[in-house]
């Protein structure tokens, strides 16, 4: 595996790459690797010739007053794990490659964005498009991997590659979860392990939803406050939000039909987690 | 010649010839092609195996009360004459095409844009880098060619390729003009004869400034104020803005070294016409 920290040198690799004719996975990270970005990169390596893995902590899209400055990094660690896991080369530029001195240009979607994670994070997903736009151009991938534990983020990066015309197809993979339920996470490892314990509530309390919806329960209002219940039985747990959405334009459905998307984001201690479910409903009314 | 009106096309025809090992050439237009744009199609070419034009008259660089629907169309004319120029492709998209139904990703470059027309024309620049982006991704340019009587657009459109690490280059190339000095312009065909003899005296304010900078003067307000009054003989001239800018800033200078841009923007009646001049100063004070 080559490492590369230089986004110029990185382009021209890519470059040669595709001249020579071959095909280019990428799984764009922010490092403190977990199963769940290696379950990104094996399939990466299984659909592609050249896979690139990038570790980038991406400050424009960190807030103020978010974790930034100490959201966890350890490229030895990540680079055993993404060799593991077939990485041809791994990107890590530094903060003066990607956002040079003058730097004034932002891509932003304008409606996703402005529900769900958006609301709490209101500059979030412009630094999300805007990287990843930078990374699609620098490493010129033929298929990009994400992760659907950030669900709504790539519903933005779809939404991105159709609208600016990109050549990148998206690929969203499954969340992979412990044992116990909790989405892996970098930032699960900002928890002590008794709020590790508390924090299976997000899932709980999705598990929950599930079921009232199999049992013939439409309500989103009986839904949402029976998983309230479940996260309050949780010490530490405070809701930042528990949204039932439509998967095509992230607003808000009172009543459950068609393709839609439970996500919540619930603080436990100090730390904000998310997780969500997709559900398709049949759209008609009888 | 061929033309092409539809995107995937478009970008199918230019992955095949970018296979081939063909170079391309592009000049972005909103048509209604004048000697400006020949100078551009020219260019492009003498410098690469395939010359795409486009015809995009872009509703999102157009604010409301602005010229979107007047804004001149002659699909025929412009066939003939971007075909003897030497284009090879002649790309017209549809608005539908162009922005699909739930379109909602923009491009914005924050900071050359709050100058200079961006502060008569709010949102302009974001319709431009969006729909340029854009093209760029289909069409797949080696080198991209710009007219420098839009010199802010130039500007922004390399900070733009710089910042989202296009691989295409910016070629900006010289105001073509009338005989009598008036910057070539679409929307020169809004002139009545009379207003067209008016709208000299852009260029003719320009050549005075340079002609007081030649003869020492380095005040900006002595030099606008000079311009302003050779615009005021004009009987329909009303001046949007007359402004003395840093290159590499757009923001404004009192004291004129270093590389500078004069940049004007002046109605002749309802018709909004822009020019500039740009100077390479000493830096130094002595």
């Amino acid at each position: 595996m080559q490492l590369v920290t230089n986004s110029s040198e990185m382009q021209s690799l890519s470059l040669s790459a595709k001249k020579a004719g071959k095909t280019i996975g990428f799984v764009p990270t922010m490092g403190y690797l977990h199963e769940g970005h290696l379950s990104l990169a094996l399939a990466a390596k299984a659909e592609n010739d050249l896979v690139v893995v990038s570790i980038f902590v991406n400050p424009t899209q960190f807030g103020p007053g978010e974790d930034f400055q100490k959201y966890p990094r350890d490229l030895q660690r990540d680079s055993v794990m993404a060799e593991q896991a077939g990485a041809d080369v791994l990107f890590c530029p530094s903060v003066e490659d990607m956002y040079p001195e003058g730097f004034s240009t932002y891509v932003e979607e304008t409606r996703l964005s402005n529900h769900l994670c958006g609301l709490s994070r209101p500059t979030h997903f412009r630094g999300v498009t805007t990287v990843v736009l930078k990374l699609f151009n620098i490493v010129l991938p033929d298929v990009a991997y994400f992760g659907q534990k950030d669900a709504q983020q790539a519903l933005i990066i779809k939404r991105m590659a159709r609208d600016l015309n990109l050549l990148v197809r998206i690929e969203v993979l499954p969340i992979v979860r412990e044992n116990e339920g909790l989405a892996m996470s970098s930032r699960n490892s900002y928890l002590s392990p008794e709020q590790r314990r508390q924090a299976t509530v997000l899932h709980e309390a999705l598990m929950e939803a599930n079921r009232l919806v199999d049992s013939g329960e439409r309500e989103s209002r009986r839904i949402k406050s029976k998983m309230r219940e479940i996260i309050a039985s949780a010490r530490e747990a405070r809701v930042d939000y528990i949204s039932f959405v439509s998967r095509d334009t992230l607003e808000d459905i009172e009543e459950l039909r068609g393709n839609i998307l439970i996500a919540l984001a619930v603080f436990i201690g100090e730390t904000r987690l998310i997780d969500n479910l997709e559900l398709d409903l049949p759209s008609g009314r009888e």
